[in-house]
């Protein structure tokens, strides 16, 4: 048996030897993303590589099943979620399918039917007006938006690369003349607002262009693809249906702007990785193909491995389950399960460095890509080379130079805690208000949720499947996230464009000890003249059966405002050490800014300077233990008013008010505890672990807080406001103590 | 290689000759539930049956951990929830192990074990006070209620049985004489508003007095096991804490007793599974014990076997997952993986006919009785004789004689789609007022929900764990329920003792067509005056992709009332075929009989005759259609108004309001289709395939609905409402048709 170490390197010698044979036969067919290389390796492996055969097996299936249906290419009609959209988007998936397998089975009844579909669609595109569904800034002509008609594009080259060689000449030059090049050119040059962005949509447009350009060796599209259009005509400004910019000053545009601006030097993407995961297809698939075509352009290399990078960052950006954290505009439960993801996966590996662990992900996906990439990756997953893939805690900064702020994620145990903490940029248009807000999980559970978009993604009767009203009003509100709202108005005063010029900023990250882990970030933007410093700590007390999260929201402000400090949990509320009153009817608790939204189930006082409030979720309890001062006020939530059309999801939120105030410190620690069995019926370890807390410190330099347990024992947590120099030496008296210390916090047991 | 048949043919006979051997030494121990010839063949078998040896390994486990800590014996102090409450509990159930396992690995640390803790009861017993936390119409010692320490002493029982030839005879003359006697004197004869009743409270009672006499062999114990108390000196009358009656007239007592009436001849335990659970696993130890030491009285076979015909009742009465159909007052998520459903699944496989099926249930269960049923079990396994156990369309009669209304349970598929349709007679105290309500699966998840009870069992921070309040306020509420209510009022005007008197009656079953399966059942005595009459069809029609559920409320009333008709859902609305206003505020429907616990979140009118709402919930879309009348009004709800503690879980309903109305019927059909998938973000078949519905006959004798899809093909169902004789044949003319049908209904499809 050779040893993992041996085969891992020989995979990658492998590989390696094949990708630069491969870049010799450019003009060849398939060269695309399937090579001729990687089709004849693939045909010798049939029926040897479980993973690899079953993906073949599967994709046969369905594909036939689209065969014995037969060919439809409707006239446009539909929004999304309707029946024309839904068969133009699986016509591309399908043929994109049909086409590998040709190349891998060699059936020609693939071809056939690849051909056919192409020719009817020839038939149909030559007099097609624009979509009768006048609603994006960008119409398209198949689909009602120029993004789907450049989804089709992309898919479509790719089916077009694989049976290139099996089509006449004459069949070609009309594919070419009527359908691929006025195509290619309609979401180009006839839509340079869609197409000369920086915008996951454009990116989406330069691939198209640019995959139909490799295959029909067009060296105009090719430029247009990487660089733009040169001279678009457009003024600077103008919105999308979305009030995302669609031009700004010294705007670049084309493929490679769109992957400089929008990715951080750490992969992450300014968008959020719902986004991230949609871009990451148009950009991973046509840097493939430029390196199998191209590779002196070193489109996959760019800004320094940016795109490889970027599929490290979006596996980490996902919880235990795989699915992607919402931030910004994010549909839950869309996951690394999603086959843009086993594309990122597939190319990673064999264009990355064979990480073992992308093998695990590829195990879970069961799936694979049908080229020689999805090979590589069954080899490696029959050789036994997966090794689990492992998150950890990671930050991720934002902006194109890594300098606009970023996103923590601090991981304890098997991802047994997850706290993903924002204090990024604006995130283009599908940014929300929420500076410094975070979302809270166990394994993949939510505790403490990011509310995520309002949006049925392709549900016709929701809105035809687009943003609903409730995504501004609610979803991007400051007040709908684990932030600080400041007299019930959103940051930046809700304006997309003041927010767009600002980021938050990284104080300090420090994750080097499994015990006490931190991030700490500031926003002075948000709120002019106020200062949000907020630290968010796991810390891994002896005492404790579990860690917990200490988050430390330090307000410094020119003057006296009105704060709301929301936390939105799920479950069901089991004991509260603090009297509230019900009301006997429920009214909305504002009347714009997010807060219409929400109805007023409850208003409590505080009877104890640590309120405590525990909730029951999915046989797991919680308790929030927050420092509250008299005249604070507690008030429960539920999502849901001002809701003509049931868009929102009828959820509870638990929120601290603290009006009339300048300076203060928000003292709040989020604890999991014991567990609940409804079949055991057990009740276990259900009261908090945390007795009190209390404020020991707090002025412009130093803030400490001390946490007294139930067993009398004490801990005490102090972060240095001003320097975060990681060798800094410090020290604090405070009573009769003296703390030294170096780096920015301190984690001193049983001061 | 042994053929199946031959194999269990083998397993019966050694079982069959095995109890029978065991019954001859009566006298020796153990010999209770573990025999000693169980514990030789378990030692012979030892590390060769995978699943025994592996429930031995988990159980030493938990025993060992048990023994590290050291044995505690608090003195009484808390309810449920509480520590002195958990630690008892924790006791009985670790002796009874560690008695098991002294036998099977005959290490005599568990025998010490055992003998210190129960010499550690001895000691406290003797002059233990009645608990001080006197709440239960019957307090305990050890625990707050007699309960829950007869629950103890049916434990301890079989923990003294395993060790008591380890104990010199005067430890035995002093447990007995302190502890075991008066402990079961007290329960009984102390305590006979608890020990005499028909309620499992009694089955418990009866079952640990019957568990130490057989030990001990005193007769006086055991004759007052099975027959109870002679002169209880209780006058007719009074109730527990529940609102349960504690003696009627004529009332029978003791264990036999509670084994005739409150079972079916089906097996079905009127209270419900949830409680069926609960008492099962005292009546089947209890007769197990009696089959093994005094099988002359034959009560394991009592009442025609009607303890093994329960276990199936009980299996059948689980959705896909195992979760028991939460009828009356059940906590939802209570399952086949509680330990007594593991005692009962062995128990009727070995006691029983070796029915192969239940082996998968055990296999699912992963764990077995450390005892020759659960040796017999795991040898099965072993054999590979598990057959999946296949649940199909079930009617279980209700009532000691099954003339008291029923259960039926409809399924179509492999639990695809389940109703549970309730017309049974008032289930004891922990009854519901919901006659003629149903609840509606698709495989393991609530599409249309019954809600359970309001309390969330051993959680101390809630109520002590006990029922709160809004169980009878809102719980037990007609409004809480998919039925009719008139007037706003309950059942029997929610009278406990008017609703104890009457019971539904079944119109007719038919489950032998899985095209179509019916059930049919009459209330008359709910409202006075007023004639329900509902009858529930699977309909697995041609053109629809999914079965779907057909329900007609047929209503007979001597003068004009209002009814409402509520279906509880679960998820998003996704879309209305009629207009609807939201109000600003959320105010109680009602002021009293359950309607005070529901917002009104919405009114609407009905914009034609067939009303339409749409739902997506965990990937599924759902549409309810209905028949509407343009005064009729359709109502959207959340349940959690006046619930001053959040006991309530916040869930939506939708309900059909029809006012000032006499005769009157309700049609609607609830229709899973398609599917959503937030990863694929593809909507599939999201649009009802019912075009609309029409009240085509309706009289008397007759009620014919006829049902028009979306592509124009129609189906027509009739019901006979006054005759429901299989054999019976039928014309009827609607229109210039006529049709002709045997037995109670008829399906046509293009009539």
């Amino acid at each position: 048996m050779f040893s993992k170490l041996f085969k891992a390197t020989l995979i990658t010698f492998c590989i390696f030897v094949f990708v630069f044979a491969n870049a010799l036969n450019a003009k060849e067919h398939p060269s695309l993303i399937l090579t001729k290389e990687g089709v004849e390796k693939i045909r010798d492996n049939l029926g040897k590589v479980p993973l690899f055969d079953a993906t073949v097996e599967k994709i046969k299936a369905e594909v036939d099943k689209e065969i014995a249906l037969g060919i439809d290419t409707p006239i446009p009609k539909d929004f999304s979620g309707g029946y024309t959209h839904y068969r133009h988007k699986q016509n591309f998936v399908i043929a994109q399918q049909a086409g590998a397998l040709y190349q891998i089975l060699q059936d020609e009844k693939y071809a056939i039917y690849v051909r056919d579909m192409l020719l009817q669609y020839e038939a149909m595109y030559k007099d097609l007006p624009v979509h009768p569904q006048v609603r994006s800034y960008a119409p398209g002509k198949l689909f009602w938006q120029c993004l789907n008609d450049s989804n089709w594009l992309v898919f479509m080259s790719q089916a077009y690369d694989t049976i290139y060689d099996f089509l006449s000449s004459e069949e070609r030059e009309k594919l070419e003349n009527n359908l691929f090049r006025p195509f290619a050119d309609y979401i180009s040059l006839a839509n340079p607002a869609f197409y000369n962005r920086i915008h996951n949509h454009s990116t989406w447009g330069n691939a198209a262009v640019g995959m139909i350009g490799l295959v029909m060796d067009d060296q105009a599209l090719i430029q247009r693809a990487l660089y733009g259009i040169q001279d678009d005509g457009l003024a600077v400004g103008g919105v999308d249906d979305d009030g995302g910019t669609i031009k700004s000053e010294n705007q670049k545009r084309g493929f490679l702007a769109n992957l400089e601006e929008p990715f951080s030097p750490d992969g992450y993407y300014t968008e959020g990785p719902y986004y991230q995961r949609y871009a990451m297809y148009p950009f991973l698939i046509f840097a493939t193909a430029m390196q199998n075509k191209l590779p002196e352009y070193g489109v996959l290399q760019h800004k320094d491995n940016v795109l490889l990078k970027g599929i490290d960052a979006l596996l980490n950006l996902t919880d235990a389950d795989g699915d992607f954290f919402p931030l910004n505009d994010g549909q839950k439960g869309m996951s690394y399960f999603t086959p843009s993801l086993v594309t990122a996966v597939n190319i990673g590996y064999y264009y990355g460095n064979q990480n073992p662990e992308l093998l695990s992900i590829a195990e879970k996906q069961n799936e694979v890509l049908l080229d020689q990439t999805g090979l590589a990756v069954a080899i490696g997953v029959q050789a036994n080379m997966a090794e689990p893939y492992t998150k950890h805690s990671v930050n991720l900064s934002d902006g194109a130079n890594g300098d606009e702020g970023g996103v923590a994620v601090l991981r304890s145990g098997q991802e047994d805690l997850t706290a993903v903490f924002k204090y990024a940029a604006q995130g283009l248009s599908h940014g929300h208000y929420d500076k410094l807000s975070f979302s809270l999980y166990r394994k993949g559970t939510e505790v403490l949720q990011d509310y995520g978009l309002v949006r049925f993604v392709n549900v016709g009767q929701k809105g035809g499947g687009n943003y609903l009203k409730e995504n501004a009003s609610w979803a991007k509100s400051t007040i709908a996230h684990n932030t600080l709202s400041q007299n019930q108005e959103m940051h930046f005063g809700g304006d997309y464009k003041t927010g767009s010029q600002h980021h938050s900023d990284l104080h300090f990250y420090a994750d080097h000890d499994e015990k006490v882990q931190v991030a700490s970030a500031l926003e002075t933007n948000a709120y002019p003249g106020t200062r949000m410093h907020r630290t968010i700590a796991f810390i891994n007390a002896n005492d404790f059966s579990e860690p917990f999260m200490l988050d430390i929201m330090k307000v410094s402000a020119k003057k006296a405002h009105d704060y709301d400090l929301p936390f939105y949990y799920f479950g069901q509320v089991i004991q509260t050490n603090f009297d509230y009153i019900k009301p006997s009817s429920l009214s909305p608790l504002g009347d714009k800014n997010g807060y219409q939204h929400l109805y007023l189930e409850a208003t409590g006082k505080p009877s104890a300077d640590t309120t405590q409030f525990s909730w029951l979720h999915e046989g797991k309890f919680y308790t929030l233990s927050t420092l509250t001062a008299p005249s604070d006020e507690i008030l429960m939530t539920r999502i849901g008013a001002n809701d003509p059309d049931f868009n929102l999801r009828s959820e509870p939120g638990v929120m601290l008010r603290r009006n009339n105030t300048q300076d203060t410190v928000f003292v709040t620690i989020v604890e999991p505890h014991g567990s609940y069995s409804p079949v055991t019926e057990l009740s276990l370890n259900s009261n908090s672990a945390i007795k009190s807390l209390e404020l020991l410190h707090d002025d412009k330099a130093y803030t400490a807080v001390r946490i007294e347990d139930v067993k009398g024992k004490t801990q005490l947590f102090v972060v240095s406001n001003l320097d975060a120099e990681k060798t800094r030496e410090h020290t604090l008296t405070i009573g009769s103590k003296n703390y030294r210390w170096e780096g920015p916090y301190a984690y001193i047991t049983a001061p």
